[in-house]
């Protein structure tokens, strides 16, 4: 488990760092300018001499100064004409704003190597890691939350991610109205977009899902599709039985949508973020969008109850390097990517979370910046 | 360009063939059971006698006799309770419903061949084709309509873009937030998400595409900040200043949004149908999302003023394979895939375009299902 | 287990095929204008009045009858002057040669689908199929080759094909220097290319795989390195230790060579189709040019010693749809992919093979061309 | 055009470093244990009080204190028993062997960045600066080198390679049998196995590349095919009528092959080794075998007579982001990765290279680790 250590703010360094400057916005949604624009890391504000970590940490947004003279990051779109908005560029110190990359992003270079690409198809999957960062993570009371893309139904890895619920392993589930559509269309026809579970189409199967939208839309919601039996089986029905709430967001792809989708983007990223501030884990499998629309919402760290800082685990598996590295290039570089398909990592992990269940790994050390 | 016959519908094959059958919706936004569930494919349904195509084809719809007398695919989320929903599993007619699959699908096998796959980055692109293609539809008076990913920009085929805009060869861009934000972030600091031209990242560029959305935000559109100078050059700059709609349709993704925005899904797939059914060709670049969403709701031909129908001409660019396979699997198989990245993409085809402007090639008949 | 009818030559479109046209080689190494080139499908000749099928089959190489009256597949490089070779182009017969085709590439089209790619990241990979398959093999005494990449070591499969090699399911290994290499230096110094088991650099580890290489030098070769304790586990270990033949095949990139790798290209073809034209089965793991190599030198189908056809079972895996693609592309058509890494797909596989070694499951029918 | 600095030897750090140890090779082409194994940096060795840059720097060899008192990088495979091998583990001087690894590989981390990573398909490719170093290497009268994969000749890249090697750009090709094949069958025939330059599939195409081969074997080399009229154009035919030596290494997929193939891998290393060690610039395209033998044999700099070292431009264009990452991961830092096709890459590369022609730029300074 990577902790890191706050800065030592009696140093000389930051001896001479003033005090954060506030401006008011000057309109609801408008920022002033010259803000200062957050990222994931450890971000500490000077105010009244002390510096400080603002709550609900997460990248491209603001800090606000509240009322309750408590510190927020807070998305533009949420800002009041009035409030209190930090500025300043530096991230040193010396506008009173320092984040703290040097702990979380390490240092590069030195010493030639072979295979020092930080995701590659080549390199092993420590599957044992993960499978004792979720077991630890559950026996703490952690809060995991799981984000998929529609191949992880359509590889028919369902069962096991059925399984990952039903033991306690997942806290929120995030994703789209697809995963929640092949989901269902394979719990009420045995195909996902009319593909049979060994991968042939099947005769007249094209418009399946669209009858098992159909269904839930006449039964009125999912809940209530699991309640009168249209859904017996799958990875919404453990949602629904086993009380893990899910957020299934739209998107212009969509049909039908199933009810309870949210339509509207900001709405989603509301809903997602109730559960994004609780995350102690996240595991990002087979979804671009989601998965960086998450990872957007995230910070790279958890506060622990003692004030200390670790690593959120960020686990994030898709067939190509391509993915992870933009996840990647837009902020989210604690994510550790394995490249395979959503199939065979759920299916490995379940294996080596039950393998850590029978008989416990000792807590290993990563490294900062693995 | 690829024509396809209407079927001989005199023939005996057809004799017994029944009206088909239309039953009330039971509900608004719910179909009856045994709906007819569309196809992007040319679809005739027998009304009193005779074979009618609907209008405004598009897949994974419902089929609608209206009170106008006239047929009309339409969304499940759409239909009104009691409108009149064709229902039907069959395809060949003999439910009074006929999808004319074979024109357009081909036959495969029969030889063995190397090199037979649809789609490889090791099979040349004909530019000269699509450029010709572009030109003819912009003689004709055509509805091209572009759908782009970020990478588009990021990659700096702006200048390209700008330059088909200028030339008349979109008449709609279909793009996220994404898109605009990073083409203004460019048009204001030269970054995208903080990187330059040459591809590299600038110290504090991380919060630029932030400052960008800010501006757009004081100023209160995208419109208002073209005309107030803060945006001038770029993709958005050129849509406004020549008259070309654009639809940009948010995501869980999404930063700020930018004013103008659909921030709710259903009302973004509703502003982008306002121009699909139009649509006589489709250039869908470095997106998976928006592509496969844009190849959902066009068909896979056009009807001509004369009742012919020919192919949609639609082109997916992308790097890789999957992305167009994955769009053909979610049924758009009329689409020809480039796999190259977003930049040389635009810059050959604006080259081939040039030199087809200069001297016109005559016009090259493509198989169909090519 | 998909099998194949021989044609009934009894029908009237063979009735006025002439008898297949030899002509002599002109030279040694050269092949007459209009020689027959041969597919990987089963190909009939017509001699004496009899529908004859060569030996050896394999794509891209020449139809010789030999002095001993039987015809005998060879390649161009192989041939003698004056040996006779079959002339011809049409593969329909009228030349008195017979390609049977359709039973192999089967039929398309016809119908609206979705997912009906056939190879993509998000299809179901059947597991306990290939499990099926390979238990069948063995229990037949059949002849199951295995050709693997360098990433099945990088990736830490290692231990994962050892069991397969104990367990009697690799009667071949073909692969190239960097396997053996990479293995080698695991089983010394426990890593590869310098990187540890979790895929971490360790300090000076650039040089390790050529201090395993100049180790096996040193002892004169791997089954003395082997025998003398320097090498104590691993794949190339128990191929020694369990006599499993292994071919590898030299290349540009090799550092080294170990001792016993082919360096000559054309020898190394040689050595490897000592075990392709024995072949029951082919597994190909992570490599596309000793996949493609191996792919040119398989038939796709298998003589029964009671005369039938069946396909001959390929598997290809790789983390990259185009890799499989590619190996189409080269007229390997029967192969089915599947798009994972080495690592999970070793570790599955084994898990269902080991699954059905416990309960073994009822021969399933695969559809032809499947 | 990126510069390094010598270290500054008289610096104290250095003061107390002895000369470096020789031991002689215990037999051919083995090496004593503890051997240096090299990289492509700049290494410096201490002889009699002297730092001194070994001839022909290349990755995975010794360094050789020749009879001739001067030091060589040598493959394992060349030594001679008793040849003076240098021994050490560390490369920070303290063994008399000093690796000036900083300089290249430069120093991360420090700062929150989007798009930091090295190859994305989403970053812009600077073909003007490609470009400049290929006009201002051949006015310098460099050597570059293009080693290139057959998905060039598949693409129909051919004309633009054709124009490069017209111009003198190009002073060795390095490739494979295939890259051949196909060239001369595209020549001949006007395909690429069976593929028009439009993509598609021609009738009894699948054995013109062996059609192809036969007359080139029947000619006896490519040079007389291309004397006697067999090949009228493309790339082998601009070689030879332009005195542009190729060096076409076997591999174990070859058909045929075309005579002057080097089958065997090791004199094909030794005759690329006749050009990798003159190179003042590579260019690879489209293959990752020959681009990492290639990089394996390249150092990362070239020394300038003035003694003077610049890094060795080296671009490597690959569809995915995997190969380049893999060329890196094999120790060629220095390469710059652009994500396109073959086709598109060569197409605007020569365009730009006729801009710079018409009005030449000014020399960018690019910085170190580009």
């Amino acid at each position: 488990m990577t902790t890191f250590q706050h800065p030592d703010f009696t140093a000389p360094r930051f001896a001479s760092c003033p005090d954060a400057t506030f401006v008011p916005a000057p309109a609801d949604g408008v920022l002033p300018e010259g803000f200062f624009s957050t990222t994931n890391l450890p971000t500490y504000v000077r105010v009244n001499g002390a510096w400080r970590l603002p709550h609900q940490p997460r990248m491209d947004s603001a800090i606000v100064l509240g009322d309750d003279g408590d510190l927020w990051v807070k998305e533009m779109r949420r800002l009041k004409k009035g409030e209190r908005v930090a500025v300043g560029m530096a991230e040193d110190g010396r506008e009173g704003i320092y984040v703290n990359a040097s702990a979380f992003l390490g240092e590069g270079g030195g010493e030639f190597k072979f295979m020092a690409s930080e995701v590659s198809r080549e390199k092993p999957v420590d599957y044992a890691h993960i499978a004792h960062l979720l077991v630890a993570d559950r026996a703490r009371g952690g809060y995991p939350i799981w984000v998929t893309g529609p191949a992880l139904v359509h590889s028919r890895a369902r069962a096991d991610l059925v399984w990952f619920i039903e033991q306690g392993f997942v806290k929120a589930l995030l994703a789209g109205n697809a995963v929640a559509v092949h989901d269902i269309e394979a719990a009420i026809f045995g195909t996902t977009l009319g593909m049979t579970a060994i991968g042939e189409s099947s005769v007249g199967g094209h418009g399946l899902h669209m009858r098992a939208i159909n269904r839930v839309r006449a039964a009125g919601s999912i809940a209530k599709a699991v309640a009168d039996g249209t859904i017996t089986n799958g990875i919404m029905h453990a949602c629904v039985t086993h009380g893990v709430p899910f957020v299934l967001c739209g998107s212009i792809r969509d049909d039908g949508p199933l009810p309870g989708v949210y339509t509207d983007a900001i709405e989603a990223q509301d809903a997602m973020k109730a559960h994004t501030v609780k995350a102690t884990m996240a595991v990002l499998v087979a979804t671009a969008l989601h998965a960086i629309a998450t990872g957007n919402m995230l910070p790279a760290f958890i506060t622990e109850p003692d004030g200390t800082l670790r690593e959120l685990p960020t686990v994030c598996v898709d067939s190509a390097e391509f993915v992870v590295g933009k996840l990647k290039d837009r902020g989210t570089h604690q994510a550790f990517g394995v490249v395979t398909n959503a199939q065979d990592f759920m299916h490995i992990l379940r294996l080596f979370v039950e393998r850590e269940l029978d008989a416990p790994t000792t807590a290993r050390i990563a490294p900062a910046g693995r």
